[in-house]
C-alpha cells in the first residue's frame, strides 16, 4: 500500500472529497500512466479502472497527442473566437465532429468541460425557444439522480440532492422526475420493459403537470453515469422521443460520458436508439488530455439560434487551438484504429461476458449489468436485499479495491468500472481477477462486520 | 487586408457574435502567433493588442511552455483529483500560488476557465456562510456593467443586461448597484475622490435595503475590463474594505483580468489597496496557454469552509496534470524575467505616457486613462459629448484599427488596448503610431458621416 501525502494537501481544495480528512490523512499522488496503467509517487503499479473519471478512453501515454499539442502551441498558443476571427485548429475539429456525427448535426458551440456544455445547454436552449417565438417554453426537466456537471445551471440541471442542498439550488424553471432504476423502482412481477414504458410516461405527467407551453427541453444521459450506472430498460429511450416529439419538447442527450465510443457506437443516443436534438459532450473527444467539451445542435435547433441574432455567450477558452488540435487527433485515432467498431464487435462483448462470469456468482453481488465499456454491480446484504447502509458498504468494499492497487468507483452500494477503451482482453483477465480476489476480501473481512452491526442496531 | 474565409464558418457557432453575419460574411483565421504578433491564413502580420482576449501575457510562441505542457502529457495526460488523489503537478501549482500571493492566501479550488472560477466561487461563499452558522447568508451583491464570466451563475454575477435578458437572469439572491464610472455617473464639480466614496457608499445602501444579515459578499473586479476599462477613483476600494468589514459581508475580488501582472502588481487588489476574503483568477495564470482557472481562499474562508464537510463540487479538469504544468513555467517565467517588476517600473508609466500623448490631441477622443497594461479611450463627437448612437460610433472606429492590421476592442464608445506585458518601447511604439493613424482615419472618414447623421436625426 502507497504511502499517504500529506504535504500534497497543503494548499489545493480537492472536489468532492472532505478535505479536512484529505488533510488529516494524505492522499496518493499520481505521477505517470501508460496504457491502462498509473503509477504513484512511490512507485505502485495500479490498474485504472475508471478511465481517470470515465474519460482516458485511449489510454495514457500516447505520445501523438503530446506532439501535436507542442507543434499547435509553438505555432499558436492561443487565439479567441469572439473577434471575427477563428483558427485553423478549431475550424478542423469542428469540421471532424460533424463528419463523425450523424448527418442532421453540423453546428457546434465549444467550452473548456463538461459543465460548461451543460451550463451552455441551457443557455442555448432558452435562446432557441425564444429565437423561434416561443418565449414561454422555459422549463427543462431533468432526472433525480441525473449528473450534468457542477456549475450552478449543471448542478440545477441535475439531480443530485446533496448537491442542492450545499448551493440552494435548483435555479429556477428546472424540474426533475424520477430516473429508470430498474433495480430500485420496479414493483413485483413487473417485467424491465413494462417498467421502461412505465418511467418514460412520467415525463409525459411531468409535462401535462406544468404545461406543455413552458416546456422547453427533457435533458438526460443515455445511462446515468455518476448516478450509478443506470441502464435504462429497452423500451425507455423511444418512449421519451414519442413524449417529446408529441409535446415539442426539446430531447437534450448529455453525452459527456457514453459520447466517443464508450457504448460501442460513437454516442449513446445511437446505442439507445433516439435523435436528440441537442447533445452535449466533453471527456472522451480529448481522452480527457485536455480540456474541452461542447454542445451539439441539430440543423433545427441551429436554424433557430441562428435567426436569433447575437448570440450573448461564450468563454475566452471556447474554441482553444490546443485543446482543439488535441481533440482531432484524439478522434483520428479514434477513427484510423476504428476504436469505436471493436468496441463494439469484439471487446465490449468479451469485457461484459467476463463481467458477469466474474461478480454474479458472489453471494453479495447482485444487479451484475453494463453496456460497451461501462459495467456495474451492487454489493449487497444477499441477492435482491441491499445493506442498511448501503453507501458505507460501497465505499468500504471499494476502499480495498483501491487498496489493491484497482481503482473502481463507487456510488451507494454500485461498484463501476469503465476502464481505457483500447484495453487488451489479457488486461481485462488481469484486472477482473484482481477484482475478484478484492471482492472476496471484502466478503470475508469486512460483510461479517456488516452483518453483526445490522444485527445488533435490529435488537 | 485580409480575406475572409467563409468555409472556416460551416459548423462553428462563435461566442458574443451574430454567427449568421459571419457564415454569410466570413471571419478571419489566425494561423501563428510570436511575441506581440499574429499571423493570419493570407499571411497579414497583425499586432494583437488585446493579449488574446487579456490573456496571453508572456506573449506568443514561448517554447518553454510547450516543452512542459509534452514532457507532462507524456508522463500523465490525466488524473482526477476526485479519487483521494493528487498529482506532481497541481501540488506544484498550488505551492507556487501560495508562494506569489500574500501570506493570507493558503488554499485554492482549481478550475478551467474564468466563468468556472466565478460560478465555483458563488457556491464557496454560500458553502462558507453555510458552515458557519449563518446560511441566511446568501446574496452576492454585483456591479451593473461587471463581468464574471458566462456560466448561468457568472452570468448572474455579472452586470451586462444584454446576457441577463437573452438568459432569463439573474438567478435569485443576486442583486447589483451602479459602477463606479466617474465619466458617465459624476455630477458638475464632482471630484473623482469624492465620486469614488458616493459610489461605494451605494454598496452600503444596497446592504442596509437588503439587511446585512442576508449578505454573503461582495463581488467586484479591480477594474471592470469587459465593461469598458473602468478605473475607480483611489476612494472607492478602501470605502468599500471599510464598509464590508463594518457589516461582515465577504470581499470577492475577481482577479481574471487584473491577476497575475496586468496593473504592475502580482494582483489588482494590490495595486488598489484592499485585501479581499476571497479572489477569482484565469487567463494570465497559464497566459492563455491552456485553459485554468481557480478560486483562491484567505485563510479566514478556508477554515470556514473545511469544517464544512464534504465539498459537493468540482470539475473533471479540477487540477489538470497538464494544465497546471504549464502554469506553473507561466508563473516561473514570470518571476525569473521579473514581468511583474518590469510593468510596474519600467514597461507600464511609458505606455500609459505614451497613449497620453498619443490619444489625448484629437478632437474626437476623450477621457484617455489607463492602469498598468491596460488603457482605454472613448471616441466622442467631442470633448465632453458624447456620439448619439456611442456603441456603433466604438464599433465603426474598432473595425478601422481592425482592417490595418491592429487588434483593439470597443466597448460602447471606449476603444481599449491591453497588449502583452512582455511588449518592447519600440513595439509600443509602432502599435501606437499604427493607432494614431486608424483613429485619424476615423476622424477623416467616419466622423463626418456620424455627425451628418445626427444632424438630419437631429431635424
Amino acid at each position: 500500500m502507497t504511502q499517504l501525502n500529506k504535504a500534497a494537501m497543503q494548499h489545493n481544495l480537492h472536489p468532492f472529497s472532505n478535505n479536512q480528512e484529505l488533510i488529516d490523512k494524505g492522499v496518493r499522488v499520481i505521477e505517470r500512466g501508460e496504457g491502462i496503467y498509473i503509477y504513484d509517487t512511490d512507485g505502485n503499479k495500479i490498474i485504472d479502472g475508471m478511465s481517470g473519471l470515465w474519460c482516458t478512453n485511449i489510454g495514457y501515454g500516447r505520445t501523438e497527442l503530446s506532439d501535436v499539442a507542442k507543434a499547435q502551441m509553438d505555432k499558436l498558443a492561443y487565439y479567441n473566437t469572439f473577434f471575427q476571427t477563428s483558427n485553423t485548429a478549431v475550424i478542423a475539429l469542428a469540421n471532424k465532429l460533424a463528419e463523425v456525427t450523424p448527418s442532421q448535426y453540423n453546428h457546434v458551440f465549444f467550452t473548456g468541460s463538461g459543465s460548461e456544455s451543460c451550463d451552455s445547454m441551457i443557455r442555448l436552449v432558452r435562446h432557441y425557444w425564444r429565437s423561434v417565438g416561443k418565449p414561454q417554453k422555459k422549463i427543462l426537466i431533468g432526472r433525480w439522480n441525473g449528473y450534468h456537471g457542477s456549475t450552478i445551471g449543471g448542478t440545477s440541471m441535475g439531480g443530485m440532492k446533496s448537491m442542492h442542498e450545499q448551493g440552494d439550488l435548483p435555479i429556477a424553471n428546472i424540474t426533475h422526475i424520477e430516473q429508470p432504476a430498474y433495480y430500485e423502482l420496479h414493483e413485483a412481477g413487473e417485467t424491465p420493459e413494462a417498467f421502461g414504458l412505465k418511467a418514460a410516461n412520467w415525463l409525459e405527467e411531468k409535462i401535462l403537470e406544468v404545461g406543455a407551453d413552458n416546456v422547453a427541453a427533457f435533458v438526460a444521459e443515455p445511462i446515468q453515469g455518476a448516478g450509478g450506472v443506470i441502464i435504462p430498460p429497452s423500451t425507455y429511450w423511444p418512449r421519451i422521443q414519442e413524449i417529446c416529439r408529441q409535446y415539442d419538447v426539446l430531447i437534450v442527450s448529455d453525452e459527456v460520458i457514453c459520447g466517443f465510443g464508450r457504448t460501442g457506437n460513437w454516442f449513446g443516443f445511437e446505442t439507445f436508439g433516439f435523435e436528440p436534438d441537442i447533445f452535449t459532450f466533453a471527456k472522451g473527444v480529448t481522452s480527457g488530455y485536455q480540456p474541452l467539451g461542447g454542445v451539439m445542435l441539430s440543423d433545427r435547433v441551429a436554424a433557430g439560434v441562428l435567426q436569433g441574432g447575437e448570440l450573448q455567450h461564450g468563454f475566452t477558452y471556447s474554441g482553444h487551438p490546443v485543446t482543439s488540435a488535441v481533440a482531432l487527433k484524439n478522434l483520428e485515432i479514434l477513427q484510423e484504429e476504428q476504436i469505436v467498431e471493436r468496441v463494439r464487435d469484439d471487446i465490449a462483448p468479451y469485457f461484459q461476458q467476463r463481467w458477469q462470469e466474474t461478480f454474479a456468482p458472489f453471494a453479495h453481488a447482485d444487479d451484475v449489468r453494463g453496456c460497451g465499456m461501462i459495467a456495474s454491480f451492487k454489493v449487497v446484504k444477499a441477492k435482491g436485499e441491499p445493506f442498511s447502509d448501503p453507501a458505507r458498504a460501497g465505499s468500504l468494499c471499494k476502499d480495498i479495491f483501491f487498496g489493491n492497487n484497482l481503482i473502481f468507483r463507487s456510488t451507494v452500494d454500485n461498484i463501476i468500472c469503465a476502464p481505457p477503451l483500447v484495453i487488451t482482453k489479457a488486461e481485462i483477465d488481469e484486472m477482473l481477477a484482481l477484482a475478484a480476489k478484492s471482492l472476496a476480501e471484502f466478503e470475508q473481512n469486512v460483510v461479517p462486520t456488516l452483518l453483526a452491526e445490522e444485527a445488533a442496531t435490529a435488537k
